[in-house]
């Protein structure tokens, strides 16, 4: 078996959104990738979470052909590949359809960056896709998505905002690892129902100044972040 | 005992109902049939769901008539009756008062279609029935639930549409079992949930595109599907 | 110990409450009454749930003077009291502050009957109590809140509605026992909370015509009950 | 190891926020005083609660210089400093994102007093700071952040109003030690849900008269207290 290791942490990822309540049905996937051998390992497709194993994990190249693994990979395997060739700094990518991230997505509304919380994962307002057109969707429909993504990330850096909803549909996640991407997919959630509750208090809650938004994200990010026990990240 | 696998079948769609959550008080039911043998396993009314034992299920024929069990029927068998007499291409039905489904019962909203999640299991918004008369409340009460169900689903296939809102009550779900009709019943309090946050948020939210629903609900249903690890079904 | 039979079913009642969630910090209680001995037991006032036992309850006549029990009562037991007084049909008490029951006393509105599940369980809408004036709050303010909640009740049946919200406060539930009692408390927390989900769906949505209304609390209660399987109530 | 109780206090005040669910990921601390010695035992910043003990605690004095401890202290520290110093009758601090208070903080609204749970603990609305400017963000920004909250309660004693909520942040809480500063901040959350449900149900919810909110509040706190089985405390 092939990048054990990966397969691993990849599968440590998705029971990590399974425990955290994020999965509904089967509706939630991670994968990891090695950037050394250009191969991903993900999770395969409609298998239930409980039984799941390192040897199940499809592990597949940057074209998507299945290098080791005997079932068939996540239906949205595609849209993983457009966001790992696109972003050459992230190691692992979170999909759920999680409650309130994925009301937002539905209402095709950015979560507003209402407080602190979030600016202390998302430096801003965490941006929604375009919809995609009927050409689009007939063909290639899950490539299209991630390239909807990459799109709609165009000029941000995917470190600094490490969550896009995609319309009508459901937030992608990713970091620097599996474990990083499952993680932010968790904070995502909490954040996007905190919203949700604070706009039904004040809808004309205020987002935060950029002072006070990079004040938060830089304290735990960079090369500045004072917070926790170890010392800064490069 | 008759029928001892499709009582089986059917207390354990019950249980599943109850571990799900989709259960308040004892609002929750479920059936199977034997289209062989033209009987229904039923729960027995207002009993206890930790203590139910596959006998203490209740056998019928289409008329109602028990054909073995010594309590009484689920006071909604008459409905589930005209179900399995107007579909004969579904095998469960389940019952359930769970909280967001029945708000939009109460509501007499039918569920819009905002999202792959719901386009998945349904195919296009959750319809809710016309209110009953009173002559149709006074007498036949439960039987004409179920009238005014099929009623509502003329023109749709019902597997296309596996779940009705009962206008001021709650839904009613089949499938091709009573399992299957299990996990519609708690797809639809999923999709139910996160349509009343994604209306929160955005009173104006668009429904799917015809071309968006159908690509999700023909991905994992009919002659094309490609979710999981099964080849298509029939 | 005298009433060691009624004790224990009212600690019986004070932990279903806990264990359903209708308890907030030590914000909940019960009691009961034997109509017999005209002698009250009721939960001690601010005594953690998880250590309480049959001989901590208080017993009291009607008068609200200890009969035998050497801590002192839940400082509601002048609300108790006169609830007694005035519903010779009841036997039990229930009071929370559960979360969506309370919001709706907060609101002062009363809940209204959107639904089959609601009417299974209340006659109607369920009503709020005027709010008490300076003096009825300066003394005697828990026999006082009693009175308001009788007042509020005059013309209705103390069984055919169950409960009241005080306003600003929080619901008093009632029944034939404590156990009783106790079942209402949680039935109208779960009516609450989907009533609530309705009025977010549909600000318009209808109650219930009486026909159906009574169609469904007549099934469970009264003379010609079929619901369940014991045969109706007198 | 210096101040074994207060350090043993502290850790189960914050274990006690973690299983109330208060905490969201590692946004959660706690601190208690020492009077006699002028000494503030602190969580350490971004450990995880599960493994933490005693000696993890970080003691510090009131310039937040480390006396004992090998871990950095919260980053919150000169925030629980500033409250200590302007407090003097407060013994204990907690600091939660719970997600009721964070929204109510977010959409920078007080939490109207709307029923007598709320005035059981808090005697009033619960009060938002001012925004702070660029400047007080830029530097000494935790510290700035104590003194806006220290600006807010001016004129309010600290122990009738026992929490504020810091606009676009979250609450902080207190109390005469750590254990009721973590009991405040569960209480604040449930508060806070029931006001939002509340104010779904009516916009325009009054808050309590005077009277009845100093009924509660002082049916339970202060010289005239006759709520539980404790005497009236001093």
């Amino acid at each position: 078996m092939i990048l054990e290791s990966l397969r691993k942490q990849v599968l440590e990822a998705i029971l990590e959104l399974v425990r955290r309540g994020l999965v509904v049905d089967t509706f939630g996937n991670a994968s990891g990738i090695s950037r050394e051998k250009n191969l991903v390992a993900i999770k395969p497709s409609g298998v239930a979470y409980d039984t799941l194993r390192p040897e199940d994990l499809v592990v597949t190249d940057l074209e998507g052909r299945t290098i080791e693994g005997s079932l068939r990979a996540s239906s949205d395997l595609p849209t993983h590949l457009a966001l790992y060739k696109a972003f050459p700094e992230i190691g692992g990518i979170a999909h759920t359809h999680s409650r309130s991230a994925t009301a937002w997505a539905q209402a095709q509304r950015e979560i507003p960056c209402f407080g602190t919380t979030h600016a202390d994962y998302f430096r801003g307002a965490v941006p929604v896709t375009e919809p995609l057109n009927s050409e689009e969707i007939e063909s290639d429909y899950e490539w299209n998505t991630g390239q909807a993504i990459v799109r709609r990330l165009a000029g941000i850096g995917p470190l600094s905002m490490p969550a896009v909803l995609v319309a009508s549909h459901a937030p992608f996640c990713w970091g620097s690892s599996a474990a990083e991407a499952a993680h932010v997919a968790w904070m995502l959630e909490e954040v996007a129902q905190m919203a949700l509750a604070t706009l039904t208090i004040n809808s004309e809650a205020p987002q935060l100044p950029n002072v006070l938004r990079d004040k938060h994200f830089l304290r735990k990010h960079g090369a500045s972040a004072y917070y926790g026990q170890k010392t800064a990240k490069p």
